[in-house]
């Protein structure tokens, strides 16, 4: 079965097609810049075949999406015969209200999404424009969406909700939901692969948006995003865990609602702290050079990893493996060290040869005496997406 | 020298008059409903003398003040012959802009108090209030503020730092600062009489309001509080740590600001998740009698205990003292259970029959081969507010 998987960012595009259950990757594309006239497309095969172009008008999702369409349709270079060949696309969605898990996105679905537009405007806004145009381009392929929050669904109740008037979770169903779900679910399949089991897992998703999930035999068992995305470990822009009544205080100081949302979403984090950039490597690169809010931006970045590994440990009674995943995770060296230096008393035991070699590829980065195994997995959403969409069972 | 500590809740006013250095109490004094003509107003000495008054006129701080030091003038069964005598008052206030430590209370502290009313107008207004009083009441005497931040100043900076834009934290101060100072101190003290140092140490403040500090070496290093006193495991009303996306979630659902913080502040917590009471006792009541919200409120406040402890116990490296204190700490049999039990894999070995039989005094109650040792230590804030008052030098 063809499947195709979908990705959309709040300028972006990207596009996986699978052949499943094979989980053989037919092609794949990526659109930067959309809504400009300097949009960019990469296209690749596995057999090599490439392409690359710039300075494209691609004014809306409509022309991104056929943009890749028309590469797989090629009758040269492309993948399928006709677009009925593609029986499913599979969405990485994030967040619908009441739809926590892998849906056919069918119009109360997407209704959950606009209901929840407030928590996550960043993702559902380009998710719905791109669902509606393959509804359009793609009328026969069957549309499913893998949202975040379905790996979460398993966190016990104690840990989902909020000390917060009741009602307030009954009617606008306030609660921890988290997210990074296709992720997270990635690295809990990866360690069964290999071990036959997850045991007790702590996985460390670090990149542009991070999150730790606590894994116990294969289930999610506690994470660090709560309903929004926002919060848990400093992210690049994002400010993570706050006190909640910074948001009342800057109010009564004269700031509207809106500003405080962009400075705690947009100009908070790395960025906000280092005041450098909202890019570790850049935040590193003047650490180095001695500049002492770029120091601190990453000391509280690691803090942050640090109390919420203590944190999953005591919860989970014990620990078999420590899972670094996500562009951070898989090539932050230092950030791996800078954590597990700090963790040798709960038998978290770094090789530093080993995480000094290691390429990001799926690697065992601890030494053999380790009581925690340390791992970098490679994050591969798209595929977690693709074997959810394929094994979706219409209700 | 005569160091009378006050201590002002938003109805109430208690009071200790101590001889110090001795640490010899004198007499103490209570006054309820503080406001209304049903005041109640409790004297006591150690000789055993006791006074109970109720349906007291007391419209302000000023006539509850008035009743105490009546008392300790009285020819008869007073401690005191004239109020000169008096040499420090020391008030356990809790937050003064700029002025975090034991400070003398110059207009310079007090208008820091005005600043930060809006994060902390439970306990600033009646505290300003009843300095005011004492201002006119006790010319002679120093009046000094123990700020309930005070012990928290070492916490290091990658631990105090949100991730927000810097202006935020340089112009207004935002900040984690960490209340229930005189408490998570007066521990460390009393751990250091018994052991000569604290060592690493977690201390559990837990009551009607609740927060954990992480203590190495007698230095308070984490804590659960942040520039609020609202965050952190629920408390009897408070919501804990929640996602603050939920703040302008439920603004844009068409909810004021104002009713958002009274259901932070006043409706969540216990009250809020279990819709029984803000008391454990009738909470823990509820959830035998099978209220399964009661029984998710009390999982709840256990899980934060949990994952609080999990994190200090990553930050400190290593644990060697657990200590439970505050009425819920003290008295709270089946929380210390539910919790000790939980930490097992950290070297947290609870003796059950201790446990059980600790009558609320200072009580080793773990196993005599944990390696972790669990304390109850009674609290004991107005000692602590009495010696730093005692102590406080005039810069």
């Amino acid at each position: 079965m063809r499947v195709l998987v979908c990705n959309a960012g709040s300028t972006s595009l990207k596009f996986k097609l699978f052949n499943m259950p094979e989980e053989e990757v037919l092609a794949e594309g990526k659109v930067e810049r959309v809504g400009t006239d300097t949009a960019i497309f990469h296209f690749s095969k596995p057999d090599g075949f490439r392409v690359f172009q710039e300075n494209l008008h691609v004014p809306t999702y409509t022309e991104g999406i056929q943009l890749f369409l028309d590469r797989i349709l090629d009758k040269e270079n492309g993948v399928l015969s006709d677009l009925s060949e593609l029986t499913r696309v599979g969405f990485k969605t994030v967040l619908s209200k009441d739809h926590y898990g892998i849906h056919e996105l069918t119009p109360e679905v997407l209704q959950g999404m606009e209901d929840y537009m407030v928590v996550a405007p960043a993702h559902n806004k380009p998710y719905l424009e791109a669902i509606l145009q393959f509804q359009k381009l793609t009328p026969d392929a069957m549309l499913v969406g893998a949202f975040e929050t379905a790996f979460h669904q398993t966190i016990p109740l104690e840990r989902r909700i909020y000390g917060i008037p009741w009602e307030w979770y009954e009617e606008y169903g306030i609660q921890r939901l988290g997210y990074h779900g296709a992720s997270h679910s990635y690295v809990a399949e990866t360690l069964t692969d290999m071990y036959g089991s997850t045991g007790k897992a702590i996985s460390c998703h670090l990149g542009g948006s991070g999150s730790l999930c606590a894994i116990d035999d294969g289930k999610s068992v506690d994470t660090s995003f709560g309903i929004s995305l926002q919060v848990g470990v400093i992210q690049s822009n994002r400010c993570g865990d706050i006190d909640p009544f910074i948001v009342p205080f800057l109010q009564k100081k004269g700031l509207s609602l809106d500003q405080v949302l962009d400075g705690l979403t947009k100009r908070g984090g790395l960025l906000g702290i280092s005041g450098v950039s909202n890019d570790l490597r850049d935040v590193q690169e003047a650490a180095d050079a001695g500049n002492e809010r770029a120091r601190l931006a990453i000391d509280v970045f690691c803090n942050g990893i640090v109390r919420h590994i203590g944190a999953y440990y005591a919860e989970l009674g014990g620990l078999n493996h420590l899972v670094f995943t996500g562009g951070i995770g898989e090539h932050g060296t230092r950030i791996r060290e800078a954590v597990c230096h700090q963790l040798k008393h709960m038998g978290i035991l770094l090789d530093d040869e080993k995480n000094q070699s290691c390429t990001g590829a799926n690697t065992v980065i601890s030494r053999t005496d380790s009581p925690v195994t340390i791992h970098v997995i490679p994050a591969n959403e798209e595929l977690g997406v693709a074997r959810k969409t394929f094994a979706y069972l219409r209700a």
